[in-house]
Order: C-alpha cells, then sequence, then structure tokens
C-alpha cells in the first residue's frame, strides 16, 4: 500500500496531538501553521485563558503515552472557591475524592511538547507562518502563503484535515461549497487576561489547588494556578452592560470597579490597569456546522468543527477526544477517507453539540448558580448520591470531567437529575434536610420514564 | 452639502429598486453587479421560481410610481388549487375577496424594468461582470474584479450598501470581522424548474388564475401562470430521501416517479425529462444574521442579510419593504449612516427573523397541510371571520401577503389565531358547525391574555 500523505492545516493542540496519532499510523504528515514557531519566537500573549486538563483529553493523550508527561507540569485543581464582595469564600468540591480533579495546565507548554513530539517522529513535518488561503477544496488543493517569504504555494495529499481553530479558513472555503450548514453565535461578553503574579519566593498568594471564582451574576473574574507561583486571571463582562467592557475607558475606571466588586483582588493584581489596557479584549464563540467533511477530501476537527465557550472547561478535552475517536474510525475504515470521516461525524456531531450547549449553560452556572443556595445544595447531594450509590449515580459534571460518558448522554442525563435535585433542594437550609434514596429513587423513576418515551 | 455617493453591490432586484430610492434624494449611485447585463445576455435560466408579488412589494413600487407598469405585466392568482393524486381538484382562495390576490410575475422581466428605469436616472450607473473579491470593510472600500476585462479595482464611496443575495461575498466579509453573528441552514429539498408551455394558441393548459399545488406530504409540485400561456413550475424534493433527487438518476427513473405521483402533469409538461435533466437543481437557504451594519460603512439589505425560503412568497416583497423602510430612516436621520443603519437594523430584525420562520413553516402548510381536512376548514373559517368582523379579525396570510402588518407581529399574532381555529375545526365536517363569534371571542381572550402575560 501506497504511503498515505495527510495534509493539516494548524499546528495547534489538536493538530499536533493528531500528527502524533497519524505519524504512528506510519502517514507522512505535513502541518501548515500560519503562525511562527512559538518555540522560537515570542508567543503573543494576553489571549491564552488557562487550560483545565480532565479525563478525555488525558485519555487521548495517554494513548500515544504523553499524559504523565503532560500532567507532571500540572497543577491539580479540587474545587472551586468563590470570593463574595465581602471577601467571604465558599468552597465547592468538582469530585468525590481527591482523585477527581481537573489539572491547570499552560496552552504554551503543552503546545510546544506536543510540536516537539511530533517532530520527533520521523514523518511529520512542520511548516510555519503558512496562511491558507483557500483552494480547491473538492481537488484536495490548498494555497498557502508563505508570510515571511511572500511566496504562494498549491498543496495537495491524499487527504486535508482543518484544524485551524474557531476562525479555520478551510471551514471559510466550505461555506462557499453548496449546502453547507453553519451557526456562528458570538456572547455578548468579551474576555481580558490579567495576572495575580507569584508572591515572595515563588509561593502561592491564594490557595494554589482550586479554581478561583468571583462570581457577579452578569459577570465574573476566574484565576487558575500556574506552576511559577502565578494565577492567571480572566475577567468576563459584556460589552456593552453597565457595568462592561464599553464603560471601562480609563485606569480610574478599571481601579474603581475593581475596588467595588473585586476589592480582595485589588492587593493581588499590582498591573491591574496596566494588563487591562495591554492585553487585548478577546470573544467568545460556539460554532456549530455540518458536514464536517466532504467526501474523503477535507475534514474539519477540533474548534474548527466546534468551537465552544471555555466555561466546562471542554475545548481542548474535546478536540483531543476528537483525535482519539477519529484513530478509531480510522482503525475500522483504513484510508478509505470518505468512510473514515463519514463515520466519525455520525459518532460526534451529537456530542460536539451537546458540549456547546453545556459550555454555554455553565457561564450561567459559574458567574451566577455558584451563588444560589439551592444550587450550592445540590451539587452537594450529587457529591453524596456518588458516595451513595457507586456506579449507579454521576453527576452531569462527574460524567463530563472525570468519565467519558458521551457528552450528549451526559447531557441528557444530567438535566434529568438537575431538575430533580434542584426540586428537591428548593427550599431546604441544609444538606442533611434531602433524603439521599428518595431523591435516587425519583431520579431512576424520572429516567425510566424519560427511555419509555423514547423508545414508543 | 456634498452630493452623497452609494456603492451598490448587486443590481438585482433589491439593488435595483433602492438605486431608485437614492436617485430620487439626489445621490450618486454606482452598482457593481456580478452577472453580465441580462437586458443582452441570454440570462442563465432554469432556476427562477417566479415570484408572487403582494402588498408589500407593491407599496414599495408604489413609492416610486412603478406600481402599475409592473403590475400590467403580472398576472394575478386568487388562490391555491391543489391536484390530488387521483386528479381531484380542491380550491382554496387566498382573500376573502377579488381584490385580495397575489400576483405571479417573472423575475427577469421585472428585474430588467427596474435597472432601466435605475439608468434612466441621471446619477445612476451599472457596471456588470464585476465580482467583489472582498474589501477593507472599517474602511469602506472593496475590490472588484472586471471578470469580461480581468481587470480589478478599488472602490470606494461615502457608504457601500451590499444587496448581493444570499451567497452575498460583502457578508462573507463581515464574517471576518469580530462578532459577526451567523445562521446559515439549507433544507434537506432541493429544487427543479419544468415548465407547462402555453396551448394551442398561446392559451393556458390549466386555469391562470391560481397558483397550483401538488402536495405530496413531504415534497410538492407547483406551477404559477407567465403571461405567455405558459406556467413556471418547480418541484420541491428532497435530495437523500425516497423519492428524492439522488434516486433520480435516468429519464425513466422521473418518467415513472411523475406517471405515478403527478399523473395529470404528464400531458402538460412534454418535456418532461428534458427540463429535469438540464436545468440545474437549486438549494434553498435560510440566512440569518446580526449585525447587518458596520457603523456608517456597510449595510447588508434584502437576501444579502435574510435571505429566506420562497414558500411563503415573500422573499422579493421582503427585500422591497427594505427599500422603503431605509428610505424612511434615511428620511429621519439623513446621511448620518451610522444613525440610518442602525435604526433600519434595530426597525428590521425581528422582522426579516420572522418572514424566514413563516417561509419555512409555510413549506409544511403547502406540501402537507392543505391535504388536511381540518387545516382546510381553519382557512374557510378565517376568510368568514374576515368578512363578519371587517377590521377586528385578520388571518396570518391575510396580515403577510395583503396587509403591511409587521411580520413579528403578524407571525405572533396569528399563531395565536391559528391555534384557537385548529383546535375548534378538529373533527368537524362542515364549516357550517363552527360558531363564528365563539371562535372570535375565544381569539381575543386569548390574544388579550397574551398580551396581559407580556406586559408583565
Amino acid at each position: 500500500m501506497k504511503k498515505q500523505h495527510v495534509i493539516l492545516v494548524g499546528a495547534g493542540l489538536a493538530g499536533s496531538l493528531l500528527a502524533i496519532y497519524l505519524a504512528k499510523r506510519g502517514f507522512q504528515v505535513d502541518i501548515y501553521e500560519r503562525r511562527p514557531d512559538m518555540r522560537q519566537a515570542s508567543i503573543s500573549a494576553g489571549r491564552s485563558i488557562n487550560l483545565a486538563l480532565s479525563v478525555r483529553g488525558i485519555h487521548a493523550l495517554s494513548r500515544v503515552n504523553l499524559d504523565q508527561r503532560v500532567l507532571a507540569d500540572a497543577l491539580p485543581m479540587t474545587g472551586r472557591m468563590m470570593h463574595a464582595v465581602d471577601g467571604q469564600l465558599t468552597y465547592q468540591p468538582y469530585g468525590k475524592n481527591e482523585n477527581e480533579v481537573i489539572n491547570s495546565i499552560s496552552r504554551r507548554g503543552l503546545n510546544c511538547l506536543l510540536m516537539d513530539t511530533a517532530e520527533s517522529e520521523n514523518n511529520v513535518r512542520i511548516f510555519f507562518n503558512q496562511r491558507c488561503l483557500g483552494g480547491d477544496l473538492e481537488a484536495g488543493q490548498l494555497i498557502f502563503r508563505d508570510e515571511a517569504r511572500g511566496e504562494t504555494r498549491t498543496v495537495s495529499g491524499d487527504t486535508i484535515i482543518a484544524t485551524d481553530g474557531a476562525t479555520s479558513a478551510v471551514r471559510m472555503e466550505m461555506q462557499k461549497i453548496g449546502r453547507f450548514n453553519l451557526s456562528q453565535m458570538y456572547l455578548e461578553h468579551g474576555y481580558k487576561e490579567l495576572t495575580i503574579p507569584p508572591g515572595a519566593g515563588g509561593s502561592f498568594q491564594i490557595d494554589k489547588n482550586m479554581l478561583h471564582i468571583w462570581p457577579r451574576g452578569d459577570y465574573m473574574l476566574i484565576a487558575l494556578p500556574n506552576p511559577d507561583g502565578s494565577f492567571t486571571c480572566t475577567l468576563f463582562l459584556g460589552y456593552a452592560s453597565t457595568p462592561g467592557f464599553d464603560g471601562l475607558k480609563t485606569p480610574a475606571d478599571v481601579l474603581q470597579f475593581f475596588q467595588e466588586i473585586f476589592p480582595d483582588t485589588i492587593p493581588l493584581i499590582p498591573e491591574l490597569s496596566e494588563d487591562f489596557f495591554s492585553n487585548p479584549t478577546g470573544n467568545l464563540i460556539t460554532i456549530k456546522c455540518l458536514p464536517w467533511h466532504i467526501d474523503g477530501k477535507v475534514l474539519l476537527l477540533g474548534d474548527a468543527a466546534h468551537a465552544i465557550v471555555p466555561f466546562y472547561g471542554q475545548g481542548m478535552n474535546c478536540a483531543f477526544e476528537d483525535c482519539a475517536i477519529l484513530d478509531d474510525c480510522i482503525s475500522e475504515y483504513g484510508t478509505d477517507w470518505a468512510r473514515v470521516y463519514q463515520a466519525y461525524q455520525e459518532k460526534r456531531k451529537a456530542d460536539a453539540d451537546a458540549i456547546a450547549d453545556l459550555a454555554l449553560e455553565n457561564f450561567i452556572e459559574m458567574r451566577d448558580s455558584v451563588a444560589n443556595p439551592t444550587f450550592l445544595l445540590k451539587r452537594k447531594a450529587e457529591l453524596l448520591l456518588e458516595e451513595k450509590y457507586p456506579g449507579k449515580f454521576l453527576s452531569k459534571y462527574s460524567m463530563v470531567s472525570f468519565h467519558r460518558t458521551a457528552y450528549a448522554a451526559a447531557m441528557k442525563k444530567g438535566r434529568i437529575q438537575d431538575s430533580v435535585l434542584m426540586e428537591m433542594c428548593e427550599g431546604l437550609t441544609d444538606i442533611d434536610q434531602l433524603d439521599l434514596d428518595l431523591a435516587f429513587n425519583n431520579i431512576q423513576q424520572r429516567l425510566s420514564a424519560e427511555a419509555e418515551s423514547n423508545d414508543s
């Protein structure tokens, strides 16, 4: 069999990991990346929401023996620490035990490791500064301009996989071909990166094993730890709302806003207004599209196919799981790319839609519901149910973050569970007042009823 | 005041009419049209669903004194004639009297008249063969390639209005700018144009004052009359369904399909398989996007902003109404284009969304519900209510087609009326069994209840 030649567009997290998977199958892999090599150039800073690596990402990394190396550079976060305006702290664990954590990790370090690993395979090449200008997708051809040299070339291989992210140039080409369904929806909110630097001697100024949230209803600030003692903070705020990015025009505006709303962060973020005005304001987009492929010629994977907002910490995990599932489809159908891509799309589309919706919902949970007493009781009930009914009850968060339940199934089951538990927790003042067995039985009944109504 | 220079992209129906509006205000208008001049070249045939001109379009034409000239070439259609498989005919009037008709008109003739009228103004120029390659929208610049001469030029004016249709090149440029929300959704159905030629001596082979429908559940055939005695037929059919376009591969397949499903059309469409295989299969798309403008620099109008499926006969009518409403906004805000466009968008967005949804729903009504006895009774009830309660009751169809009720209001009110009447008609065998006064009162009650729940 002729050695297959696969063109990848984009050497981000998904593209770099996928290259490793494909290289291990013996394919020749060429990656065309728009940006310079981040291992040499100074990376554009100020737009890197920290990543929370969890079970799906870890599993996908483990299949190419990278999980332990990656986790070595990560900081486990055991739960959420909520900071009220008056400084009061409320802690909410993510899991029922210390193994159920999510892992704070820097995008840059992980991406560099994945590129290094990919290039250490003999059959992977990465070309940088290659801007995709479009192409003839039905012919399997793409045109790239070398932004450093100004040259343009046409590239083709046995197949093309676009891992070029939310603003995918390849997806924009697919849009020009008939019957490509697409929805791209921006939040009314933008985000701004800020930094809590390390304390004396590289110490952490706030608890390093938690994801910190300052929930404020319509908006919020979060902070994730880095190994050097710093925290990467992200302010999620509406543009046109009050307060909003549009109204924060001067250092005095920003300082006053933080003093009023996030007073405990004032001593933690010394470069507040410098960060605020030098870092760009990022946008938050949800993309759904179909088809993801054109026969066997081109496939969209990761954010290029299904960009999601970051509030479930699943963007990278989902993209990594994409790689593993595509790899499974190659196991099944070989290099019959049309069949591989169709099987992958059929397997994956509903799950990608589901995590997109879950991520949007989780924004409300993070910025608002975490300050709702009924919601806090519900989260406690979930952990108690997981302990009391091991293997029989899993919360939605747990199915998504600590198990590899298909996203669509997790969403459907999770919503039913949430609805029963929120109803039962309403009005309670302490979790001891909840009859766990009754809650479990109510949930089972609702799940059975739902399953029956689906069958009939 | 300096004479304003407006660039229009696209000399289709919306662009040509808008040019006339703008010319009458004294602006210099340059239209850049991708195709050759259809008044000279042979137009690409076989993809022109006939148009049904109704009140919104007539009103917009009347404001530039074109309504009577256009209606002179139109054929009024008083209602739908449904053709069952066994040849049985069922007639359903559109309106309560002979003035409530929709008007069958050819796209080509109307477009030519509008271009002629635009060019007869001293301050309008149309450039043909101009393909928009993109541009710098924030700078108000567009790049066009002259497809006949191979030259490229950059164009700018005081403002740009994109009337370049469902596949708008300008909209694709807006997509590259941050926070542009877009949804483009194709139906699973395509369409194919067929022709019923004139009978002996230019006679009409079927009734010329009706819109003919062969409703078949998931798909349908329709026919609209032309002044020369012919009918333009359109088959709306799924691609992958059974039956479906994908399965109709040979003349024998097509003939058998029509013999079984549309037997009464066999003698009417002599060139059936020639038409079928030489005409392209068209796609049906719904587009929603926001924002429609970038400050005062660029505006999307007509299909470019809100392409809809053709089943309510409102695509052109809506685009023409767009022109009239934009003209109202110019009356109010002059050439402060940013304010004009923002006011226009705020006035029009909800209505464009509503007619998009109504058009999708009407596909089901045309292909399926028109064969449902309860639905037929409901339509009768509507006309009786309009007669009995003049000025107090208007059906949804009437609000959309014979009145200029805002689309969003028509949709909301119409849905409530439909739900009350469908419920009351369920199980009846004759319209005499319906208590019209009770129906009217029930509707009023539901409308009041709805209005109250919105207020509170």
